[in-house]
């Protein structure tokens, strides 16, 4: 056996590393520093190309938008338990990014699929209403309770959600973005609420997966996206609990003690 | 006894969230969605305030000089082999971040230590050169083998280095950072250097880690800002692998085996 | 506001903890210190009551098993590149553990939903045989290639398929356990391996899945307790590697490349 | 190149994988499978030989005292929030276990090695108690506040302390411990208490520590072995919050607000 099957199992075309050499998809990495904001750097390292101004600008705004929902969200307090306890700042966001499943954050990823099931259905007709109902339908029969992007048990809605869709229509006029998701997830928004009190918001998951998948990220990027804003968040919440000088902090005070229920 | 002491544990300057009310560091949501960089925005979240342009600029280009180094790095390795293993995306990525510890890419953290006793005790003198001198003559009383920030297995001069220092130097001229740091860690390195055939060159986590101690960043800020920079690195390694349909991918081929040593 | 939703919030019937008394599942610690093995522990924390000697030595067979299958296993090389990346032993783990998903290890777990379903299936029929036979077929026609629990890279036999089932079969024979999970998963593998040449053995997480399925535990727990069994060679492998002295060690060794797929 | 170097990179003393062979610390698995207890099996697994009956037992007193202290540690808070948030039960484990670091659980690692220094200083003494107070002075002096394996928030007595010092006293009776471990322990416990009205009573760091000691266990297992016996708690609170059907649960019920600190 020779060594290439040792090197084609590492294979990969995201960056040739070789000594006094760092190509990052394909570009020397001392062409990108200064030359590229962070942003457009994430687009780059994902896709292998650069985005243009209004992309990037796009993108960062979703980026901007997911990055802290506060002590109640488990991820964020699992960073501030986590950096009690005597390991890095590094071992804290490891804990608490490895929470950001399918109902907490991961959610973006499912409302693309959800997103893209419309786009596809309706393609061809005057709207997406009619299609939105179709697949709305076929997920509750499938067994679905919660929409992924969809309702929030805080906001009656979202602060987030307008602003952001703004910006991406404002995309979709000027020919930036298609338009297609953003639509398809107002007329899911609509199918949602019909008939009830108590509104189901598209929330921030909602409205990043429809950047996201407006500016052709697939959907298991608007997972990857999210972690990467929300790990904003769980830095500066575990950086703000190392300066409280708590010691093995747990979710409730000593003098509060868990009802027994044995 | 009252609610209080609950509401207190988790108290928080970092964001205020009420129904349908989120803020980040005092300012609505929506004041900041599609207003300020992402760049910015981990600023503003780790420090309370925004960063001036160039301040931002200067941020984002280290962000975006550490985000991979390939897969021989230990971290893109596992994000890899993880996400191979029927686990989510955030998963992969915790799993991965979680080894960015104290000498791989933590070592950033303890560079900006390195510089700031640098700093301190060249205070008032004409340069940092003897301060340097002393300070690693201590450390190496000490048994410190690899200086944090400095040698690397790979390169002779690593490609980062120059680049991010000019962009430092320039800053420092133009009085948007004082420079100390950045003439701490070049004393530093000429010291290291001194009488040796094969150079220790700064590497990333120096590079780095001056920028950030002279943007006035904490140490320990210096890892979590690599954590934010590396994960982008994660992501894209961890979303190439998915492309590329392995299932429990091991670290080498299954036609190898190890060496028995029992 | 009173303070008992807090305090239910976190209720719990797995333990007591109250100044200077610890009782798990109702019994105080100090009744179990010295008077219970550690696999009749695991069952106890897990179900509320204790097993019997027969059941508890079935599920450390169990355990035993396991515990470590080389450093192939994507799990075990994690663990031993993160514990020289400068992090602690319990992080080490924590990477390593975190990849036992679907994939990798968390086969038992659909392995019990498989079986569960032919031995429901099967309810009242002479044998599993025919249940067996179409609860594969719905499983393909439901698109499954790779049935959980069943087929390996490496081993045309498993050889801790025998030696687990001889156990199982004994503890049927002997009414310590019903043995109708034995016979579906012997039938499901009758059934995988018609007309094939190379064959598809039951597996470790097969084989460990029939005695879980067999003692009571629900599917889920299969996954939680083979990460309990597979955390033992995690540890030995990652202290091993703690011994051998590498920093930051990567999955192939500096000398060898990736292939640039660019 | 040749491929040895690469076998060499994953060599390994722990265990032999070809196919249809798994040996174990030069085992084959058929023959430890109902052979071992899990106890024994992971103690063979870290050291590579079997340990007696007695030592069995203690190894597993020790491994059932720590398996569980409630909702209030972070670790086990993490756990059951992380499960809520759609990840599978290993991850789940992984963020909990993850946190197990110096001041959660990792002490034990740091109370070997106090009592390996008192046991050393105080080699050819009549008793250990004029070695304690030396260390316990030197560690003082290093400006340690919280002594690794003393101690607790909640316990003016462990009730865990008693049953297992109880145990290694009477392996030391019968000389299958020196008990000079032991004996190192009380000391510091006796020098510790000194003069205070809240006493600082040995914890299950302690505790166990001492018996691991006492063993023969190296200081970083004691954190190994610790991670071994809290996962039990860890994945029983985790499924018993499965159970509890929660989605997303925070550190406190969504009606608590966090004080607002900015």
């Amino acid at each position: 056996m020779n060594v290439s099957p040792v090197a084609d199992w590492w294979g990969t075309a995201v960056s040739r590393i070789e000594p006094d050499v760092v190509e990052l998809r394909g570009t020397p990495v001392e062409d990108l520093i200064g030359a590229i904001g962070f942003g457009s750097m994430i687009w780059l390292m994902l896709r292998g190309e650069r985005p243009d101004e209004r992309q990037a600008a796009l993108l960062e705004a979703a980026l901007v938008a997911g990055v802290d929902h506060g002590p109640h969200a488990p991820s964020i307090a699992i960073a501030r338990m986590a950096v009690t306890c005597g390991v890095g700042l590094n071992n804290a966001m490891a804990s608490a990014i490895n929470t950001l499943g399918d109902s907490h954050g991961g959610a973006g990823q499912d409302c693309v699929v959800l997103l893209d099931e419309v786009v596809t259905r309706s393609a061809g007709s005057a709207g997406p209403g009619p299609a939105a109902a179709d697949v709305v339908a076929a997920w509750r029969t499938r067994g679905i309770r919660y929409f992924p992007g969809f309702g929030h048990r805080f906001h009656t809605r979202d602060p987030r959600r307008d602003p952001l869709l703004r910006l991406v229509a404002a995309a979709a006029t000027d020919h930036v973005v298609p338009g297609d998701h953003l639509r398809a997830a107002l007329a899911v928004e609509e199918v949602l609420n019909r008939g009830r009190s108590r509104p189901v918001p598209m929330n921030i998951d909602g409205a990043t997966a429809v950047i996201y998948a407006e500016l052709g990220f697939p959907a298991p990027l608007a997972r990857g996206l999210f972690v990467l804003s929300r790990s904003v968040g769980i830095l500066a919440h575990a950086w703000e609990e190392i300066g409280q000088g708590r010691r093995n902090k747990g979710p409730i005070p000593p003098s509060v003690r868990p009802t027994y229920l044995g």
